[in-house]
């Protein structure tokens, strides 16, 4: 394996000493960029894009032709499991990620497999190593999934949802077929990452998109508690290194501190949460990442850079900060104003 | 005026003792009651239906009728001021409120009157006195409005939103318009609020819907600062009583010893926080008014039984609250469902 020229995520993740804070941005291989509008009109749809390695490689490494970014992340879709366990996912137009069939019961969930990643998401592990091999060791590359929690919720709800009745209905109706389903995903998501780790991902986050919706020991039985037991499932070495995981729960700021007690290397901070209180809350047991509200990106550039310094400034000094936006970035962003964001993030980081 | 009957509500709001906890529900006039659906269909349209008095009064009383409720809650929209000021209010049915002229820029503010509420909305001032005669005293009227904030939102956008790019570019690229258009609003929301007071509302509460999408410092210097202006300049007094201002931030958790530093009476919680830990941060400042989610009401009635008497053991003894939801009761919940909550409330609180 090539030697890593740049390390700065990996180290700033497992918060060692580094020179300055690194940075990479959710959702940076996105629609806000014409390149990537362009090579996903080429690949003729969302579903078509991401089970080409060649063309996630290609959408991967865009962000990085345009911007000093010291992070790679893996171009594509959380409901990958899903559609692996045959639950059909296509995408409508304006209504986001749809399943053909939907999880209602214990006998739904009794009939789902429990995906061999290798077997069954190839396209995912083959970008993974086309990405690498693409990087050539000048920035880690990130792997992900969704969390359980997460996936369970466009499973049973068959798509996105406001108030996420279904999944609620189950969760409190039918504890034991949610907590089934759920821990048939958290095995899922396990081996889905370790196959990830081990086709080269140096560093995994997983996007707990929907467990703000939760009440909080709603949360900790139906969310975290399966997070937790993926954290422990993980492979966190490989090529010599440690593989940092990352939990992302957005709309999780009231409940870092059970967060930081899994086990995982960092936190992912959406941007209701003040990143120096939750820095004191957290203290020495995790790093921090993000957390500048995506929507700061519709601004005028000076304002960018200020508020880039505000996060900075809010974390303070010390290891333990990767800079990010507490969200993906949106589609209507100006490509140059996420370029004033890195920039301002080498200058005062 | 007639004496009221129940004044638990009032009393609880003020942290006064009280033989039990009072409860009403967000949204209690509804669709998921047949007999506002058909009120609703006998109106023809929504916006008929909020500007009918004698409707807006027939759907207010209907969930008085079926469940024993410790207040009645004006029957209205949020979107009544901007509306007033000229932006033309309609429903798209599946996308929700939009308007036909939308707000952009600091000449669009300059030309937004600021709304004299018994000329311009006077179908909610009419609305308000017709509810109080047929209520005849049983239970107080609670009147309300969108915060300043949250209506911007929509008038700044067009409708709903799911990042709030064009608010939130307002907000940082030309704060000076953001903060024109929001002081007009504050000043319009408190005239709307004491023209519900003098007609006859006993208690008043400010929807904050979109404040939880702000950054902490956003949310004190956008939202939470207008909600202040108002709560000073509202006339708390009414036929001889203290007319209680409540609070609600969706997604405010995180903000509540700012909130309690208003002057508000009582903060609505959403399910996300704990009111146990609510109460702790806020000590006497205010009363609390939650905190149950509303998916809950999907679940068996056992279930919904058992979460309701664990939202009042996390109060704890001694008054101060006032049992509700977490956030509005959604459509298909069976009616029933919500009447054993209610129960439930009057057999444990």
């Amino acid at each position: 394996m090539t030697e890593l020229k740049n390390d700065l995520l990996l180290r700033a993740l497992l918060r060692q000493p580094v020179e300055r804070t690194p940075v990479w941005m959710m959702r940076q291989a996105g629609r806000y960029l014409p390149e990537y509008r362009a090579t996903r009109e080429q690949a003729g749809s969302f579903v078509n894009l991401m089970k080409n390695p060649e063309l996630a490689c290609e959408v991967t490494m865009q962000p990085l032709r345009r911007y000093p970014i010291d992070a790679a992340i893996l171009f594509s879709d959380i409901l990958t499991i899903p559609d692996a366990m045959g639950l059909g996912l296509h995408f409508v137009t304006g209504e986001g990620p749809k399943f053909e069939h939907v999880i209602r019961s214990m006998a739904d969930v009794e009939k789902l497999p429990v995906p061999d990643p290798e077997a069954e998401m190839p396209y995912v592990m083959d970008a993974v190593r086309t990405i690498r091999k693409a990087l050539n060791g000048d920035v880690p590359l990130i792997g992900f999934s969704g969390s359980p929690w997460t996936l369970a919720t466009y499973m049973v709800e068959g798509g996105g949802s406001k108030d996420f009745a279904k999944i609620k209905a189950m969760a409190y109706g039918d504890p034991q077929a949610a907590h089934a389903l759920l821990d048939k995903l958290a095995q899922s998501v396990t081996s889905y990452l370790n196959a990830q780790i081990a086709a080269g991902a140096q560093a995994v986050q997983i996007f707990d998109t929907w467990g703000g919706a939760l009440s909080g020991p709603m949360y900790q039985e139906f969310s975290l508690r399966y997070m937790q037991q993926i954290v422990e499932g993980l492979n966190r070495e490989n090529e010599g290194r440690q593989v940092p995981v990352i939990l992302f729960t957005k709309g999780g700021g009231q409940w870092l501190e059970a967060m930081a007690a899994t086990g995982a290397d960092a936190l992912g901070l959406d941007w209701t949460t003040d990143i120096s209180q939750a820095r004191q809350r957290v203290g020495d047991k995790v790093a921090l990442q993000g957390n500048m509200d995506p929507s700061i990106l519709y601004a005028p550039t000076g304002t960018i850079r200020q508020e880039v310094k505000k996060v900075l400034d809010g974390f303070g000094e010390g290891s333990g900060h990767v800079f990010n936006l507490g969200h993906g970035i949106t589609p209507g962003v100006n490509p140059e104003h996420a370029g004033a964001m890195f920039e301002a993030v080498r200058e005062f980081g």
